[in-house]
């Protein structure tokens, strides 16, 4: 049996479902409820010591960490691989590494400047000084309390946009000369930037594939595929959309003036 | 045919070097002098535009990344398989990619907060602050002013050897159940922790195993496999290691007087 502990907005938690309904597996869900403090208790920590979410449970051995969890699925389930030849695989590798070395942590970075700040900034002074004293690492303290009180004039805005732009062009480059990201298998690779793709769009940062025909038809197939309905599209919670929404115009206007490049 | 640009005391081409050994591979060697700004050159910048080493070329197959080229020689040359089953698959991508994602920078940071400063320190203020202003990130080139500046006192050292220490505790209770990382497969995560340990080791940083007895023991079953005297030790370059040893008395002490967990 599979279960996976994951949540509805999770970027990490949509990447392994997105992977399980490639495969056509069957899996039990335990949706776990991140505000509340769900990963926090102590039973979850015996399963992932990280405190996040997804974490994959089949047949009783434990999995944590997408990128992990997609490779252990495809190697345990051989049907519908997500991965080509050694040399695909290799390229495969460079793409989600790049996820868990940086781009995952520019997202966050992003969705906080502009949007989940706005949830903070309705605490006490004293509520966000404990949740921000909470963070065991200085460097993700810091960043945090600037994305929350600066919002879009954090100093580590623009390196996370920037950071993100490198991405696309790099796409771009790979994606003018084969199908997928890894080559001409639609692999592991593809999938871990679904979840990101439509969040990019949902943080009204559209302008990172203007200009980049190759990436805005890779996007286009990716959502096309019918795991992207089953394993994002339903999950996406309405009260978080909203707030996106409701922050796009200003993010809109920041790139406007601020991107030339965009 | 496989080329390796290489240098003698990189760790990530040291563990490279140790997979071409334990696969019995022949390989071909580019030794870069990282000093005289060999892998800045165009050239190189083309095979690897993040101007580090290693880079693998196998009949015209570009790999970078140690941890993508340790898998990369797996998946090409099935013989001396370096990976286990499925599960210890997923374990053996946990351990390496917490070198990838923190432990790395770590040793790094070790590195120059203890020897490496000292050459830094022997250049002009004009050519220190040619070099730090040539460090893309703020955040590396913040990191590294701090290490050369203040040695073993720059607020980076401690949580460097704390990072380390959780590495250590996590590897003595996995080792207490098997007689490798990933579990009972000589794998890949063995590999690539090697070039650390006999680096924290010229670092004076013995006591990270001091009281952990499955550590000390799965380390000297590392340095007793033939790969380790021709892809590590024979590569150890002499200057640096007298380097090491001039700050190894002022490590220790350093180490007896700030950490009682040590």
């Amino acid at each position: 049996m599979i279960e996976l502990y994951h949540n509805d907005m999770s970027v990490c938690a949509a990447k392994v479902r997105s992977v399980l309904a490639e495969k056509r597996l069957e899996w039990r869900g335990i949706h776990m409820d991140l505000r509340a403090g769900d990963t926090q208790k102590p039973e979850y920590l015996k399963l992932n010591p990280n405190a996040v979410v997804p974490t994959l449970v089949h047949d009783g051995c434990v999995v944590i960490e997408s990128t992990v969890i997609g490779e252990y699925l495809d190697d345990a389930f051989p049907q519908h691989p997500l991965r080509g030849d050694a040399r695909e695989k290799a390229q495969m590798r460079l793409w989600t590494k790049q996820l868990d070395e940086g781009l995952h942590i520019a997202v966050g970075n992003l969705s906080l400047c502009i949007a989940f700040r706005h949830q903070h900034l309705k605490k006490t002074p004293q509520e966000l000084k404990a949740y921000l004293d909470g963070i065991p690492s200085a460097e993700t303290r810091e960043r945090r309390r600037l994305a929350i009180e600066l919002g879009m004039d954090s100093p580590t805005f623009l390196p996370s946009i920037k950071r993100w732009e490198k991405f696309m062009a790099d796409a771009e480059a790979a994606l003018g000369d084969n199908p997928w990201l890894a080559g001409s298998t639609y692999s592991l690779a593809d999938i871990g930037y679904v979840p990101y793709m439509i969040r990019l769009e949902h943080l009204g940062l559209e302008a990172l594939w203007r200009g980049r025909p190759c990436v805005a038809s890779w996007r286009q197939r990716l959502f096309e595929r019918p795991s992207y309905k089953e394993a994002v599209e339903k999950w996406l919670n309405p009260k978080y959309l909203e707030l996106f929404e409701e922050q796009r115009p200003a993010v809109r206007l920041w790139v406007r003036q601020r991107m030339s490049t965009m």
